[in-house]
């Protein structure tokens, strides 16, 4: 079960309906998860920003790297011009390359890109070499294309799937979480949604409690299964009118939402968002005959608000990837257990950390 | 009194003797408290980083912008050189160009430095002109000198003092706090130490317990005295043998405490780090006849735990800067409340968040 | 006389009708120059970005850090907010405080801004020490405020006016130059204005002509006064309506230009763009009802013939420094010698790099 | 024949006996030319820092964005850790994931790498599609692993080779081109080599003759084949002890000599920098028993020099490529005209740009 179930309501704002990143109108989520005899436990999560053709309909986006260990193919560009023209795809750090070919076939062959001769493919990835046979590079671009096709809205599978199949967070299984906020009316009414795929350590806090403490697993202190290096994509979805600059600043306060987890940002670890902004208003489009575009945009003051939005639903979407991943045994025959929730909710409760 | 002498003990790593800045060798710190009549309410802090002539000697230096409202002068000059060689002076928003006058004096006069016809002065600031009337601009040079005259190792006092003064952090009385963390022998036995001068907003968190909401000031509350805006001026002191690259993660990390405390950088709000090592091994000269130096420097691998040290003490910093303030009156008969204290405690207690 | 009036064409774009960066409507630039007894050397240069209050009508704004020794006070907030608020002063490396007071003392008195309590100025600068007593500090703040209360649009002094009083170029005496480009009406008719402040060194070439190598004086030649170390301050303003992310775009285009002319930007140069917009559409309101803001801004496609002509008008921006400059004699009995025209007009004519 | 065999020396400082990228003891250089049928016209470039294994024995680098359309994939980590773990490929843009994929498998399978679990692979790209059916995606990891595999020592092949097989430059046939600069001895004799993969436009300037203007071909002459977009990617290899910080610096310096040729890095250009030290002092080992690492660096004082030798061997480097680069005809029946040397070459002769 999610966090929320439990009475474990981070923050001080509402979420969304589905408490998802799909709670912002038209971004799609898919997973491929990989999962093969003993030793392959990986997988691919796909994002799609909206329902049509992307790369003609381009979304204002930016990338804040946290810690820029591991790599986030295509941060430049997106840095460079604002905007994002691919679905974004996450997967295990070997499969990067796949997850660009794959994507670049992808965009070639979609109805109208017939003479488009550049993409810059957004591509993240986390290491989940401890359970995963990762030199065994069992991720196809067939397993890209599936995460694509299987996009869909509604609620996102959480936990062990796609590109959390074999992730390790705080010592625990990591795997995919989402959340999201909505701010009230009179400030917008607008959503904040995330996604993550949780690959790092710390020194875990849940709602401020300190269970990493408590259960005796934390970084440094020397009963961790692996060092807390790792990493963690975040992507945060908006149907705010937000420029790309903003998407910038909003992109940062999702890096400290992990902080908030007890996240610390290891010298190993690869902490990068990904934010973008799905409202209508400001897509970019590839071939334009217009040198100008008119646009209304939130103003910096305005922004605050979805500041404290991305902050609170990126710390809500790591939980949840914890309460949702299952213990794994996987290559090696490493095993990584679940967060031991049986221990953790009485402690939730002990610290008043629950909703009654 | 601090926070520790209640028992509240934030994250795993022990504090140095001192849990203070001061605790990394050789660092001195220096407060001007500046209260006339009514109105004026506000001071200077000087950091000194050693005490030979930091301009002679400079010391490895970095900075990051967490969010760039605000100023602290001289900040490209450390990004491209990655050294610092003057004092770090903290005052307010509209005394920067007084600060940056005085500590240019300061070192054009300092002897060894008579030839010296280029400084570049560190000053940073929050904006405390909800208790000060800061358009007074009541700061002199003569204060800026005396803050820096009067540094000195050993305890520093926290709460409304030096740049503290008239700062307000959470909708509660802000000011100038301290802490540090000491990194076990095996791991180098390095000292981190942090000094803040806080000024912002958020949602506040006490080692992770809900306070702010509790007490229901919060940003979005509803109830708060004013907006979230504001600042938080961070300087992270370390004796590690951190080069200038390696000490802009460090500051990095910085950020991170600052969000674990429920800031959550609102765009008002100037959250600025400045970290630099005290290493003897790593000062830079003024002038040298070398075209090489040679320098032994923690890898990129060592630098995980000082980046937990600097999360850890930051958070630690900004809570003791809440405990020491003081109830104050200022302009326009401005009234902003300390912490309570009396309610914090024993809601802390409940939540099993102070040790026993 | 200007390079224009010896036939010296730099570019393939038209200029605007002063070849200033006045051409640019709005645009008014004041100098005070401070010339004392044998050894002061010095000045102040203001830039107004436009005729209204500029705190309460901001414009878009980026600044472009080329090689960041030295400073331009200011920097991060343009580069968070995306907007300036005050006039932009150049003065002497010493000066730099007492420029960010005066300043902010003229946006405290403005009419309207009775109740502002936090101002952004910007103030940049090079060291003009070689030639001016800069440890006498005789800027003040009234020679500051006279430079802005005497900006004026129409043609703009050059050479040892303000800020470039005592500056040193290439090894000859430098100081304030400016030019313009105005696109053809088909790619909008849009002018780019570019004001510099020279002080720095490499291998001059003028419109592309080896003039320092013939000369035999340039870096590395053992024949230059100084160090090649110096710096140069670039302001590009436009009427095109640029947001600031392309406005960061546009300002680095600049150093491009700064490039062709021979600068190297050595360790000790401090080579910073500030670039604006003066489009009337794009104004940032200090106090706003509203959260969004609607605007018309040129696209990322339509930026490169804006990026061609901020190359051009700074290239020929800072060799009118160059021509305008006269031979100084100052502090130390230093002289420095101006270009020498009656060569360096025939060398011209030799490589055909004069129009007939 | 290069353009020093025209007595074309651009520049004051000395090449190496190359006067190529190998000039750095240790570089290698391969190519992989990939010519099919009518259509095919593209490549692969692998450079590859030192004889050992990179992985294990990394070397200090950075990258410098100067116009960040397209990609270089591996940018983030190399600007987190301040190191390169690979060779750094060079091919068409639609080839990025099949370079990251070969460089993987290269990786994983060099001895000594058996336990290796990340690869950070460095890909860049410039888009041939002009002249190459690049949506046909022809490079196969086949081609990029021949590329490292006939790396080596010694002149480098230039023009139309490898990852310069189809590219334009300036509206004429581009590709390949390198050089190098060595300093005196008394500035400690290093040597700095550059090699680049030229596809961009604008006003082409070949040792500071306008050379573009004269043939009428240049950005806005409405005769240029295509819109001056396109890329430059450039790689600047030294033996000077040159840590990450300032080797980012020093890549920017390439920048500058992009810019002396006369690019302006339109908004479509990806013009990348990756600079890197082979000096065996700064070796950075994959695994080290050591926490902390000695080195002797270059202080920044010294850097200037080295400044001057990126500036020039850059700048010589491109114009190399378009000297070598032959008329090609490829899909689309499109053809490039190789530079016009028979006009060039007495165009220059009656501008005294060449050594007599």
């Amino acid at each position: 079960q999610r966090a929320r179930a439990y009475g474990l309501a981070i923050g001080v704002l509402p979420t969304g309906p589905l408490n998802a990143i799909t709670d912002v109108e038209g971004v799609r989520v898919g997973h491929t998860t990989v999962v093969q005899g003993k030793t392959v436990r990986t997988g691919v999560t796909a994002i799609i920003p909206h329902t049509g053709n992307v790369f003609q309909q381009k979304v204002p986006a930016a990338v804040y790297v946290g810690n820029g260990f591991g790599k986030l193919a295509g941060t430049t560009q997106v840095q460079e011009l604002g905007n994002l023209e691919t679905p974004i795809i996450l997967t295990n750090t070997l499969a990067v390359g796949t997850g660009l070919n794959a994507v670049v076939d992808y965009v070639l062959r979609q109805p109208g890109n017939e003479q488009v001769r550049s993409v810059n493919a957004i591509v993240g990835e986390t290491n989940d070499g401890y359970l995963n046979d990762i030199r065994s590079r069992s991720i196809t671009e067939q397993h890209v294309r599936a995460a694509i096709e299987q996009a869909s809205s509604g609620p996102v599978a959480e936990g062990n799937v796609g590109a959390g199949t074999g992730t390790v967070c705080f010592g625990f299984k990591g795997g995919i979480g989402t959340a999201s906020r909505r701010l009230p009316a009179k400030l917008g009414g607008y959503t904040v949604g995330v996604l993550v795929q949780t690959n790092f350590g710390g020194v875990l806090q849940v709602n401020g409690v300190r269970v990493g403490e408590t259960l005796g697993q934390f970084y440094l202190s020397e009963q961790l299964k692996d060092k807390a290096d790792g990493s963690c994509m975040m992507v945060v979805a908006t149907d705010a009118p937000v420029d790309a600059r903003n998407l910038e600043r909003l992109a940062k306060r999702a890096f400290m939402g992990l902080a908030k987890t007890g996240g610390i940002a290891t010298n190993g670890s690869g902490d990068y968002v990904l934010a973008f902004s799905t409202h209508t208003g400001l897509r970019v489009p590839y071939a334009s005959a217009e040198a100008t575009q008119t646009a209304t945009v939130l103003t910096n003051d305005a922004m605050s608000p979805l500041f404290l939005a991305a902050v609170e639903a990126t710390e809500e979407a790591i939980i949840n990837s914890l309460f949702k991943a299952e213990t794994t045994t996987g290559t090696d025959n490493h095993t990584v257990e679940a967060l031991p929730l049986d221990k953790v909710i009485p402690l939730l409760k002990k610290h008043h950390a629950l909703k009654p």
